[in-house]
């Protein structure tokens, strides 16, 4: 036998990962990815080809178990390791992604009767149909002064189990009575591996609206739809699990079908994001971890519980048991800079980093506001849009891609802030992801934030974010703390904020704050009549 | 003998273009075009490879006499006629352009001791370099109450004689010493053509101030820089010629240069804007003409003297004796347009407009201030830049495209409105210049301007414009009335407003006006602040 060894599995949107890591020293030993065969499906039912309306984004479940098939196996093969001496598996998932499913677990999409109705997929993260449900909460919640609202910065989202619940129920009533348990994605994938259901406390916080141990109430429920009244008992509620703590042990079946021993320990599912922090060390207050993609996720621990306007959520035991755990995020980021390059630039993001490095600071004098895709923290309005302001006939490819590189290092900091005077102070930015390898950008994120920047040291944060917490619940690490500490990496301050930018990014953030409230907080309505208009015009053409 | 010909020669940034036409209705017979050997020197000077600094622009006079010896004898080749049968021969400039040169009219840069000072060469109309003393002389002007300011819109531009003039008297006191005339290069090719000085009541009344006959007091430019007191009296004041009317007899030489008959008239020399309007038949109160090209100019003629604010200026006879000439400007359109396409679109504009021309108004869901080259009319303010909202993930070229080609004719609708608010209503929009033949552009200026929209039957309206001058120097019409009515030419109401086209543009102006005031009206200087911060890092890297 050799050294003990755990597997992480990371569920993104398009295919997942397996990492098979040493528990001594979190080593990274051999990985695999399997893309979903589906992928999302935003256009058409496969069953039927029928066309799914905009804004819609379902996944099919069985692609989640092509992962465990193919992905583990692979990542055994290609770590040349011994399955028998993995001791646990864990899982992150995206959320809130949603699996409608029977009593045992079966998604309905799988039963013949339901294989051509769309709400009995998978509705994916970014399925974004149910905002009007979304609106009716938010009314209601406000309007009856629910004490949960403030905990998710004011807002719930259309993407959560709320939002995505009420528009079954409204929509595909069939669907919604055949339904005994709406379960997350992360907690479903986990009932594959063990055979039992176990809900995780970080989803059913964060996109359950779970808090103090309540979801929101009969009385609630009833006002915003009759007969919704029941949701909560009948398809939500469900024994939580800690985080790191053990769901259960691998099934024989999974453990056929991953080629790892059966029995062995399988972690409460868990989230993408809140999974990385572990994996870059970031488990004390003041440590927020920046996962960094196409989106930014920002998740952090506090040991207080604050109300921060615009988050994306506080949740007790969210991230690290014992800690309040604090979720913010900017919507669009590295997906704004791809956008420009593939269809503004003419040249690639190397060309235009290099150019835009040469710059100093202030000289393409540009400022630009960051909402190409809407703005999830502090504002929380995917109506708002991008703002570029000072183009001359000078102005070059280069300048604009540096103007958005700092817009989204200004709406980093705006969050920041908001976080530190609602009293929850950021004292270290920690980078995971995708786009911690731009160096540029790391230096504008340092001086922009005036904090120093560490990077986490895996290329795949999650993946060994989930391997952490398979060791915990295998009990080879004490908890999540200890087993950061030993298997999770970071390299600290790699970029220090250079006092001369600094005070040179005051001052354009003072820019961006004034147009950014001008545009965001009612100055001008002018992005809501805009979207508003440009959604009249598609209706009246289709 | 065949019938009466004329000869116009129009004098733009880059080349010079002459076409011979008929007197009788205004036929173009033959054309030809001469491109000035230095073009523009912004960078360096010819003599010594001396670097220019930014925002300087200068020509060469003896460029403008090649194309009289060049462009004139090509165009009547090419039109196949008898030089015996040419009348006349009128010219049309750039301005405010202005020649250094001594009491013969020999330029100064033409003498050995000067050709290496950058002061003694031609101040193009784009010479930008005067802006502090333009500063100076309206802070002065609104100070003292100037009465002439008004006239002006408010403001004198750093691209007219008084700017231009105390440049050289505060930089180069040596050059402004030897400088006998400051002229007009309007007047400058004229007095080539005829031997003698005579200065135009166009340009002396734009750009050079000349209000109910007087000009700027000594006082007042006693107090702007003691010693400039006299720089009226010395520098500028002569007798001033109307436009259309004969300023003197082609001399011997000039004949020879240009292969036309000795002696025929010569026209007071006149500004490309303003000499499009007859060849447009745009001669009537309300007729606006727009020459759009790079940028826009606006010329229309008034019955009564209004002081309309932001317009470029309004003079008694600048356009035809016995009106009152109003001129205005947007100083960025087409160039906008390039700029966009060649560092942005990766199209062409043939593709992108093909694109946007299949959207309904509002689908691109963007909102564009046309201040890329700063703002002419009605903020005069060449600090202001561009503005673009509303972008998302899923904005193309073609969406932003539309959306400049739109934020132009915003602009135009903005200096219309700002007429009709000061007493002076647009009736009629006349569209002459490139851009004429962009037809969703035509048809997005009717819409928003809610007016028939006429096109220029010309492709080559200046030179027609001076041809037709010419006819009216030599007698051959009575005067520019009559003339424009049998040579000019204009198609009318090609575009006609669509009435659901031009509600769905209201509530966009209403959005464009928004933004117009917050930037350009001091709600947010932010743009100001970005243009010094622009500045200050070019300074402190040079």
């Amino acid at each position: 036998m050799g050294e003990p060894l755990t597997v992480g599995v990371d569920f993104g949107t398009l295919s997942g990962r397996a990492v098979v890591v040493r528990v001594r020293d979190g080593a990274e030993l051999g990985s695999a990815v399997f893309e979903y065969p589906h992928g999302v499906l935003d256009e058409t039912l496969p069953a039927t080809g029928r066309a799914l309306p905009p804004e819609w984004a379902l996944q099919v479940p069985g692609d989640y178990v092509g992962v465990l098939r193919n992905a583990v196996p692979a990542a055994l093969r290609d770590a040349g390791v011994d399955a028998g001496d993995v001791v646990g598996i864990a899982t992150d998932f995206t959320a809130c992604t949603m699996v409608p499913a029977t009593a045992d677990g079966t998604p309905l999409c799988e039963l013949p009767e339901f294989e051509s109705n769309p709400h009995a997929y998978v509705k994916l993260w970014k399925h974004h149909s149910a905002q009007p449900q979304a609106v009716r909460i938010n009314e209601l919640a406000r309007a009856r002064g629910e004490k949960w609202l403030p905990r998710y910065g004011g807002l719930i989202s259309s993407e959560w189990e709320f939002a995505k619940g009420l528009e079954v129920f409204e929509e595909a009533p069939e669907v919604y009575a055949a339904m005994r348990h709406w379960v997350e994605a992360a907690d479903w994938i986990v009932w594959q591996l063990t055979g039992s259901y176990v809900r995780n406390a970080c989803t059913a916080g964060y996109k359950g609206i779970l808090q103090d141990g309540q979801y929101p109430s009969r009385d609630f429920l009833r006002e915003l739809a009759p007969g919704f009244e029941s949701f909560v008992a009948e398809k939500l509620e469900h024994p939580l699990g800690e985080l790191g703590s053990r769901a259960g042990s691998l099934s024989a079946e999974a453990a056929s079908w991953t080629g790892l021993p059966e029995g062995i320990a399988v972690a409460v599912g868990n989230v993408d994001a809140h999974v990385t922090a572990p994996a870059a060390q970031a488990v004390e207050p003041g440590q927020m971890v920046a996962i960094m993609g196409t989106s930014t996720c920002h998740v952090m621990n506090g040991a207080e519980l604050h109300e921060v306007p615009g988050m994306c959520g506080v949740v007790e035991g969210g991230i690290v048991p014992g800690l309040w755990g604090y979720e913010a995020g900017q919507s669009g980021v590295g997906d704004i800079f791809g956008w420009f390059v593939e269809h503004f630039a003419g040249a690639s993001h190397e060309e235009l980093t290099r150019l835009a490095a040469r710059q100093e600071i202030g000289e393409h004098g540009l400022i630009a506001l960051d909402w190409h895709s809407g703005n999830r923290s502090v504002l929380v309005d995917h109506e708002l849009s991008g703002v570029i302001v000072g183009q001359t006939l000078a102005t070059r490819a280069e300048d604009v891609y540096r103007a958005l590189l700092e817009a989204t290092a200004f709406g980093t900091r705006k969050i920041i802030e908001t976080f530190s005077a609602a009293g929850v102070p950021v004292t270290e930015l920690i980078i995971a992801g995708g786009l911690a390898k731009n160096a540029l950008l790391m230096q504008i994120y340092a001086d922009v934030t005036n904090l120093p920047l560490s990077v986490i040291g895996s290329a795949q944060g999650p993946a060994l974010g989930s391997a952490i917490h398979a060791a915990v619940a295998a009990g080879a690490h004490a908890d999540i703390r200890v087993a950061a500490a030993a298997m999770g990496s970071v390299e600290r301050a790699v970029y220090r904020p250079v006092p001369a930018h600094v005070t040179a990014y005051d001052e354009l953030y003072a820019e961006y704050t004034e147009l950014h409230d001008y545009f965001g907080r009612g100055g001008n309505d002018v992005m809501h009549r805009l979207a508003a208009r440009k959604r009249a015009v598609a209706k009246g053409q289709s």
